[in-house]
C-alpha cells in the first residue's frame, strides 16, 4: 500500500505541515488501510469510511490532546487512532490487535473515555467544557456525534444544557444519513430538510433547543472542512456544525449495502462477500418462527427494535409483517415505554434488545412495566461472558433485570425452552418477562412438553451435592457432575432452574435442602446481584452450604472469554477443584 | 363551599350538558376544593391550580374512557380525578385519603397507568395509537405533557417517534414556564420564543422533529380551550397542541412563589404558610456545610440536580456558589454524563439525586462513570421504606447501585459518618462513590475520627450471633441485640459495615466466622440485589449461617411504613423473633 504521505504523520501536529491537496491524498492512503485490516478482522466499516476527511481537518485544525475531541459511540475513531500515534496497528497484521475497537484511555493521551454506548458525547463534552471555565483555561472542546445517535435522549438532553454555556463548544453532527440501519423518526425528517436546503430550513432542532448553527455540505471534502472548522476554532459560544458525510465512502460493497457495512465480519475485499457466512440458523430465528406462529394464530404482536435489527434478523420480520416492525432509533428509553403503551392497551409486544444497552431503559423497566404489570416480552441477548470492550460487556443482565419486581426472567438452555418460554411469556396476562436468549448455535435436540418456569426440571438425581447451572451452564454442569462422580464417587444432582428472578419451586427446594450438603450455583453473569446470591441468601438459616460460580463485578479489559472462564472458575477443572475444597 | 355546577357532574359525559360559562364557574368551583384540601394534606399545588381549565375542556370534548388521555408524571390529574367520579375525595376530609396523588388504574377506569416520573406520556400514547390502529378503532389518544418534562431524553424519543405515526395522536403541551423549579436549558428559549410569538417563531422543537403544531395563548381560558380541541378531536395525524397555562393561577401564594408551591406540605390558606416550618437543619445540609469547606480549600467542587433543588436545599448553594451550580433539568441521564465529563477534566463534581428518579440514569452510571473509573459523588435521598405510592418507591437503590462495577456504596448511620463518607469520597480520584443519606432528623451526636470506609465499625463484641445493620437498621439492631440478651443471654455483636457494595474488611469477616454461628443483615432497602444477599453468598461455602432481614422485591401500594417494617421483620419483635427461630 502507498504510505508515502502517512509515513510523514506521527501525530497529529504532523497535519500542519501538509498542504490540503497533501491532506487528501493522506485521505486516500488511509482508506485502503481501513478497507484491508477491516475485511481480515472485521469491525465498523462504513462508520470509519465517511469520516476519513473530517478526522483528517479536525486533526489539522485543533490541536489534540490539548484541545478535546470527543467521539460518540467511538466506532468510528479508526482515522483518529492512525492520526495520533497507532498507525502501526493498521500496517501490520501483527499489530491489528495491539488496538482496541472503540476511545481507550489506555491507549493515548488523545482518547478521553472508554465509550461503546451512544449519544454521551455532547453531555461529556459539556462537562469537560464547565470545568475548563472553571480552570481559566481556553482549550477548544469538540464533540462529534452521528446523526443515528441523535435519536437517543440523552443527546437531546445534552443539546439543551450546552446551549447554556457561555465557552467554547463545538458540536460537529457527522450526518451520513444513516444509524446502524435506515435511520427512524420525525428526527430525520429535520435533518434532510436541512440537507436538502443547505442548511436554511427554518425546521431546525439545534435553532429551537438555542444552539448557533453552521451548515457544511462537502463532509468528505478537506478543504471545505478545513475553511469550517477553522471558523470555528476558539469560538466564544457553543456552535453545531452540521457535516453531510457518505458512509461507507470509497468502497463500492459498504456504499451499496450500508446497513450490512455498518458492521462487518471479515470479507472478501473484491466482492464484499463475507468470508465465513454466518451459520443459518440463529436462536433468534427460533423466537421469530414462533412470533410467525402466534401472529397466523391471531396474536397481535408488535416487534420493536433500538436500531439494532441486524442481530435479531428483524427485517425478515418486517418484510413479512411490515406494520407490526417498529424501530424507535437508538431509544431504548422509548422502546420499552412504547412496549408499555401497547401492551396496555391489548397489543402483544416483543421488544428485542441487547443487554448492555437495554441498560439505558432500566427505569423504564421498572416504573412504565414493572409498577404497571404490563406482560410486555423483552427477548435479549448478551448475559455470557464474551471478553473485548467493557462497554459491551453483557454479564449484568441478570443484576438488572431480576431485582426489578414484577419481572420474570427466564434463562432457556435450548431452542425448545427457548419456544416454550417465549410462549408462556404470551400466554400470560400478569407481568412483563425478560428472555435470555441461549449462547451459540441453535440446540434443536431436545423436546420439551411440560414447560413451568415455576418448576425446576431435575437433570440428573444425586446427594449430597446439587449443582444448579443456567442456561449455558448446564453442559458444565453434567461435566462437572461427571468429574464428581469419577473423582470421588459423588452422584450430583444437576438441576436447570429456568426462572431466575425468584426461587418459586418450593418443592424442589426443600428436596434440594432435605438431600445436599452444598447446593452450587453456576451462572456466567456477574455473581452481583445475580441468580447465586439469591440461592445463598435462601440457604443461608439452613445447614446446606452454598457456593455460587460466576463471573466478577467487574469491566474487563482485552481479555479473552476462555481466560475469564478460567478465572471465574466456570471450567470443569477449576468448578470441580472448588467444590471439592469445599467438601474435604 | 359552593359546589351548585359540581353537584352536577359525576362523570365526564354530564359535562357535555354544561354551557361555557357553566364550564367556567365549574372551574371557579373546583378551585377552591382543590386549594381546601392541599392545604390540609399537602401536594402539588401549582401544577394542579394550572390546569384546571384544561382538564375540564378536555373532558368535555373527549370522550373519556374511550378516548385516552395520559397524563404525564400525572401530578396534576386532580381535577381529572374530581371529574371521572372521584370528587368525593375533594368534598369531605373524611375521603381526602380515598384516592392518590397519581393516576391509578385501580382507582378509575379512566386511569391507564401508574405514573410518578416525568415525560412517558408521549410513549405511551404512541403505543396505545398504534394497538389502537392494528385493532381497527379509532378513538382519541391524547397525552398531556409539562415544559418541564420536556427536559426528559425520553419526551424527545418519543416525540420523534410520535411524527412517524399516520394516525390520530394529540400531544399537549402544558406550558406554564416552570418546571419544579424554575426551566434550565436551551428547550426553554424555544419555547419562550414560541409563547411570544404566538406561535410563530421559526425555532420551533415540534416541526423540527417533523411534528404537526398549534398553539393556544390562553389555556386558562374554557372557551379558547373547548375550540383548540375541537379542532384537534379525531385529527387523522399526530399534532402538538402547545397550550399557555398559569402555574398555581388562583391562589396568590402559589403564584408569587410557583416553585415552592410546586409541592407543598400542609399550609395556612390565608398567608401560604407551612403549618408545620421544616425542622431546620438537615442532612443534605451537612453535606452542603462540608461541600463549602472543600470549596474554600480549594476544591473544584460542582454541584448538579436534575430540577430538585428544594430537596437538597441547593438553592442555597446556588446563592453561595452560582457558578458551580448546575440544574440540568429534569435530565437525569445528562446529570451523570455531564459528572462524567467535569471528573475527566479535573473538577469535582457531586450530584444531588433521589434513588427512584436516578434509575433513568442507570447506563450513565454504568458505562460512562463506572466503566471510566471516573471520581464523581452521587448524594442520594431513599433507601428506605415510606410507604405511598409505588412510583416513588425508593428500596431499589442498592440493587441499582452495588452490583455496578467499581462504584463505591457508602451508607453512613448519622452526621458525623456522612462528612467522613464525604470526604474520603472527595480525597481520592479512583472511583465513583455513592453516599444515600441517612433518615431521619440529624444527629449530631457522634464523632468519627478514624473513618475508613473498608473498615467495619463494631458497635457491640459479643459472640454466636452477629448483627451486620446499615445506616438507619443500626439502631434497631442494639435494640434487638438488647433483647436477645434479655430472652436468652446471647451477647450479641452489632457491626456498621459501612460499605454496602463489596465486602473489603477481610479481618473482620475472618472474625465473624471464627466466633458467630449467624451473621444476621439488616437494611430496608429491597432484599433482591442488596447488601445481605452479599453477605449470604461469603459465608455461603462455610458453616456461618445467615439471615437477611429487609424490604421485599415488591412495589408496595398505599401501605405505611409501619405496617411494611412489620411485615419486613425489621421491628425488634419481629426481627429478635425471626432470630430466635434460627437458633432454637
Amino acid at each position: 500500500m502507498n504510505t508515502k504521505i502517512l509515513d510523514r504523520v506521527n501525530g497529529p501536529a504532523d497535519l500542519n505541515k501538509l498542504s490540503a491537496d497533501e491532506l487528501t491524498e493522506l485521505a486516500n492512503e488511509i482508506r485502503p488501510l481501513l478497507i484491508n485490516k477491516l475485511s481480515q478482522t472485521g469491525g465498523h466499516v462504513g462508520p470509519n469510511l465517511g469520516v476519513v476527511e473530517l478526522t483528517i481537518a479536525l486533526h489539522t485544525v485543533f490541536n489534540s490532546p490539548v484541545d478535546h475531541i470527543i467521539w460518540d459511540v467511538s466506532h468510528q475513531a479508526y482515522t483518529h487512532k492512525i492520526l495520533t500515534g497507532r498507525k502501526a496497528a493498521w500496517l501490520s497484521p501483527d499489530h491489528f490487535h495491539d488496538v482496541g475497537p472503540y476511545t481507550d484511555p489506555q491507549e493515548s493521551p488523545h482518547d478521553y473515555f472508554n465509550i461503546g454506548h451512544t449519544s454521551t458525547s455532547i453531555g461529556l463534552a459539556d462537562g469537560m467544557a464547565v470545568a475548563r471555565d472553571h480552570r481559566g483555561d481556553h482549550e477548544n472542546v469538540i464533540a462529534v456525534i452521528g446523526d443515528g445517535a441523535l435519536s437517543g435522549g440523552l443527546a437531546y438532553e445534552a443539546l439543551s444544557n450546552a446551549a447554556t454555556l457561555h465557552s467554547n463548544l463545538i458540536i460537529v453532527v457527522n450526518d451520513n444519513e444513516m444509524s446502524i440501519a435506515e435511520d427512524h423518526g420525525g428526527l430525520y425528517k429535520g435533518l434532510a430538510q436541512l440537507r436538502a436546503t443547505n442548511g436554511k430550513s427554518p425546521n431546525n432542532l439545534f435553532k429551537s433547543l438555542g444552539l448557533d448553527y453552521m451548515y457544511v455540505e462537502g463532509g468528505n471534502d478537506i478543504p471545505t472542512l478545513l475553511a469550517a472548522f477553522t471558523q470555528v476554532h476558539d469560538i466564544d459560544h457553543p456552535i453545531v456544525v452540521h457535516v453531510h458525510t457518505i458512509k461507507g465512502l470509497g468502497y463500492a460493497p459498504a456504499l451499496a449495502n450500508e446497513e450490512a457495512f455498518h458492521w462487518h465480519s471479515p470479507f472478501d475485499v473484491q466482492t464484499g462477500a463475507a468470508l465465513a457466512p454466518s451459520a443459518g440458523r440463529t436462536y433468534a430465528d427460533v423466537v421469530l418462527d414462533e412470533l410467525d406462529a402466534q401472529i397466523a394464530a391471531g396474536v397481535p404482536i408488535e416487534a420493536i427494535t433500538a436500531a439494532i435489527p441486524g442481530g435479531f434478523h428483524l427485517k425478515k420480520f418486517a418484510a413479512k409483517h411490515p406494520d407490526r416492525y417498529h424501530d424507535v432509533g437508538i431509544a431504548e428509553q422509548q422502546s420499552i415505554t412504547f412496549a408499555a403503551g401497547l401492551a396496555k392497551a391489548g397489543a402483544r409486544p416483543v421488544a428485542f434488545e441487547n443487554t448492555t444497552f437495554l441498560q439505558r431503559a432500566y427505569d423504564q423497566l421498572s416504573h412504565d412495566l414493572g409498577v404497571n404489570k404490563l406482560p410486555a416480552v423483552i427477548v435479549y441477548s448478551g448475559g455470557h461472558v464474551t471478553g473485548g470492550d467493557p462497554t459491551h460487556q453483557s454479564t449484568f443482565d441478570l443484576a438488572m433485570l431480576t431485582n426489578i419486581p414484577g419481572f420474570t426472567v427466564l434463562v432457556p438452555a435450548n431452542a425448545a425452552e427457548l419456544t416454550a418460554a417465549l410462549r408462556w411469556a404470551l400466554a400470560q396476562n400478569d407481568w412483563p418477562v425478560a428472555i435470555r436468549l441461549p449462547r451459540g448455535g441453535v440446540d434443536d435436540s431436545s423436546e420439551i412438553t411440560d414447560y413451568d418456569p415455576n418448576k425446576m426440571r431435575e437433570l440428573q438425581a444425586g446427594h449430597r451435592v446439587a449443582l444448579l447451572a443456567i442456561g449455558s451452564m448446564l453442559p458444565l454442569a453434567q461435566q462437572v457432575a461427571d468429574k464428581l462422580q469419577a473423582d470421588s464417587g459423588i452422584t450430583a444432582t444437576v438441576v436447570d432452574p429456568r426462572r431466575v428472578d425468584a426461587l418459586t419451586d418450593t418443592k424442589e427446594l426443600h428436596h434440594l435442602a432435605a438431600n445436599h450438603e452444598l447446593v452450587v450455583t453456576l451462572e456466567e453473569n456477574s455473581l452481583a446481584g445475580g441468580f447465586g446470591e439469591k440461592v445463598s441468601a435462601y440457604f443461608g438459616p439452613t445447614n446446606v452450604r452454598t457456593l455460587n460460580l460466576g463471573a466478577k463485578r467487574r469491566f474487563d479489559h482485552k481479555q479473552t472469554r476462555d481466560e475469564l472462564m478460567n478465572e471465574y472458575k466456570l471450567t470443569v477443572a477449576t468448578a470441580t477443584s472448588a467444590i471439592e475444597d469445599i467438601l474435604d
